[in-house]
């Protein structure tokens, strides 16, 4: 199990590396391919960390939670249902979330596991999906919740979540995870709002990369978030959202005070 | 009105350049910045189109043209309703479409004309948003419509238009396409199936990109792909699309026979 951050040095300069304890242990090369430790460490709190992946697009999932379902009264379904979050909306740990210029409406949290692709992927089965996650993050699917359904006639599903800073991720990226033990737990200005077991999720991480590999070419650094479960809630302006996930970190964001 | 293409040489170098009846003048340098002529001309004849636009991600209206709101009877939408087609499905002119590989099902044409941004655009009003405007260019946005409403709870736009290869986009950009005195013409195997006025869009190309940008950023190369109207169909395998707009040129792409 390695947590794999990207930082910012203190003069600007951008690097990944592994995190041991409170140090970075950097490194060169190609996360997704080929890389080794430059020798260089840096102590954690002498850089500002920073989205661990790059993703080209986020794979969004809706109703993969059998409580979630349950609760909305939706059946479980056949296939995973999914929109796009575009790479635009993509922050990391500790970046404002930003209210759109426009919109005043709610804007809600929602806390996710991130899946990070790690190779070229399409049509792969089940069995072999696992050879293509490189790893696991943290992710807010932050939503303006007021547009969604502002149509009756369209589900605006890709416009209430693809706001720039709607897609935040992050601390790590951490491979080998059990997902299936975990938790995935938000807190809202410190109270726990979410805590829900990954082990819940309708589609497994396997099935969803097999399914939607089947669909669209997945990319290193493509994130599918895999949906989330109970206790979505709405946040305040100025109030701080903390998605913690045991082995990922946790990635705290602020939603900013309106412009 | 300059028409933009990009190009693959005989030798498989990538070039753009300007098209001049049918000879290629090579530009070097950046589209959508500061570029000039390389002193090199290709004959059209002898380089292969590619994909004029390197698009980050692709905004697709749905609903905007009265006659085919008027048809499907919905009302006019008061805001523009899209969804996100990812890079992953993008091709160019003369490419194949191929039929995803769990999928059987029909698969539609529709002939659209595509907005081609050349800055980086936040929060633009109306009256500036031609600034952000670099071209259009001719959009086949492809779909597996059995997909699009095969769920009952989750219309899946995303899913049903982002397989890989549902985004023909060419064969060139166009500048300063007076594009309200317009019509987009779709040919199926040479058959006029599609012959409708850009005149009648709801959201004009300003519009789009003023409402657009004040949701989300977009960068120079994104697309909007402004919607279909009437005539839209299914495409059998081995079929040829043809999405004709003048003064951009024919867009021509075929179903593959499945794999």
């Amino acid at each position: 199990m390695t947590q794999w951050v990207r930082f910012r040095s203190a003069e600007g300069r951008a690097g990944f590396g592994s995190l041991e304890r409170d140090q970075i242990r950097e490194h060169a090369g190609d996360l997704y391919g080929t890389c080794s430790p430059s020798g260089k460490t840096y102590p954690l709190t002498a850089v500002t960390l920073v989205c661990p992946a790059a993703p080209s697009k986020i794979i969004a999932l809706w109703n993969n939670f059998h409580a979630l379902a349950k609760k909305i009264d939706k059946p479980i379904p056949k296939y995973p249902l999914f929109f796009i979050k575009p790479a635009s909306c993509v922050v990391g740990p500790g970046e404002p979330i930003h209210r759109p210029a426009a919109y005043s409406g709610k804007i809600a949290f929602e806390g996710e596991l991130g899946i990070v692709i790690g190779k070229r992927c399409a049509n792969v089965s089940v069995e072999n999906a696992a050879n293509y996650i490189f790893g696991y993050t943290c992710v807010n699917d932050v939503t303006a919740i007021d547009i969604l359904h502002a149509d009756p006639n369209f589900a605006q599903w890709s416009r209430a979540k693809s706001c720039d800073t709607f897609g935040c991720m992050g601390p790590a990226i951490t491979t080998d995870l059990e997902w299936s033990s975990r938790n995935v737990v938000t807190r809202l200005d410190g109270v726990e709002r979410q805590n829900y077991p990954l082990q819940d999720m309708v589609f497994s991480p396997g099935e969803l990369v097999s399914h939607i590999s089947h669909d669209l070419t997945l990319l290193p650094g493509d994130v599918i978030a895999c949906g989330t479960s109970l206790g979505v809630g709405s946040i305040k302006d100025g109030s701080a959202v903390e998605i913690a996930i045991e082995g990922i970190g946790v990635l705290a964001n602020t939603l900013a005070w309106s412009r």
